[in-house]
């Protein structure tokens, strides 16, 4: 998958999480392997459809990271994945994906996104199925990993 | 939610699992409440994108469900839930998206479909985050059961 798809969600990540939460996310290696699953304890997921292409974006954070994002955003940390920290991930999920959506709309690749599913439950694999290619961001953070998994089919060859 | 943009997916959910797998699930009771969950160890997700609207489309699947639809349609009864118990998952998900979109747009509803997405985790939930009306159906089989959760967002009021 070109970076120039990539770089907008990781970037939108790292912005989201800076300006709402002061926290730095470390990126890791990117992975393109297909053995390679996007892991965590809450996930964020969106469907997004555009003229040429068909893809999803997921966000999945360990559970002591979640609880970390939420106690530097509000003040309070919570002691696990509750409905609060559900709501947060469905809206960081929204902003990361809003913020890649226009960063790759003025470039010409338009897409319009669906709404935003939250997973919960602990250790759990999350899995694009698309017969394109599937990009996995690992990123370290003291409190805690994070997963964004990208992928994208083009519908017209 | 008006039943008529619901029925035709369950409806495309029975035909594919009775024609597939020979496995006939009986229809719960639905549920519009915001405190209920779909819930399941195995679950296929994807977004939906049309002209007026967005959504989300879930089906989840208890564990001894989802073997019994694998041993079903090829013979074979998996342990738990493997690879190819995802990969059924995110096939029967593209099916039953598939047929439903297919009778909506007949009766001048569109919308595309994004990628499927497949989590496999114990008792993971499933939470829609939309603000429209969102919808769980319950469907009991002897070997377990499964969820399908529904929801809408119109872009125009």
């Amino acid at each position: 998958m070109d970076a120039a798809f990539v770089n907008p969600f990781l970037n939108a990540l790292q912005n989201v999480l800076s300006m709402m939460a002061q926290i730095e996310l470390k990126p890791g290696k990117p992975q393109i392997k297909k053995d390679e699953y996007a892991r965590g304890d809450v996930s964020g997921i969106i469907g997004m459809v555009g003229p040429q292409v068909k893809g999803s974006f997921s966000i999945s954070f360990e559970e002591n990271l979640a609880c970390e994002i939420m106690h530097k955003m509000l003040g309070e940390l919570p002691d696990s994945v509750d409905e609060e920290v559900c709501d947060m991930v469905g809206e960081i999920t929204n902003m990361v994906t809003g913020g890649a959506k226009k960063e790759l709309a003025e470039r010409g690749f338009e897409f319009d996104m669906a709404t935003p599913i939250v997973v919960s439950g602990r250790d759990h694999t999350i899995s694009h199925r698309s017969e394109g290619a599937k990009l996995i961001m690992p990123f370290n953070h003291v409190a805690g990993k994070a997963y964004i998994e990208i992928c994208f089919d083009k519908l017209r060859a």
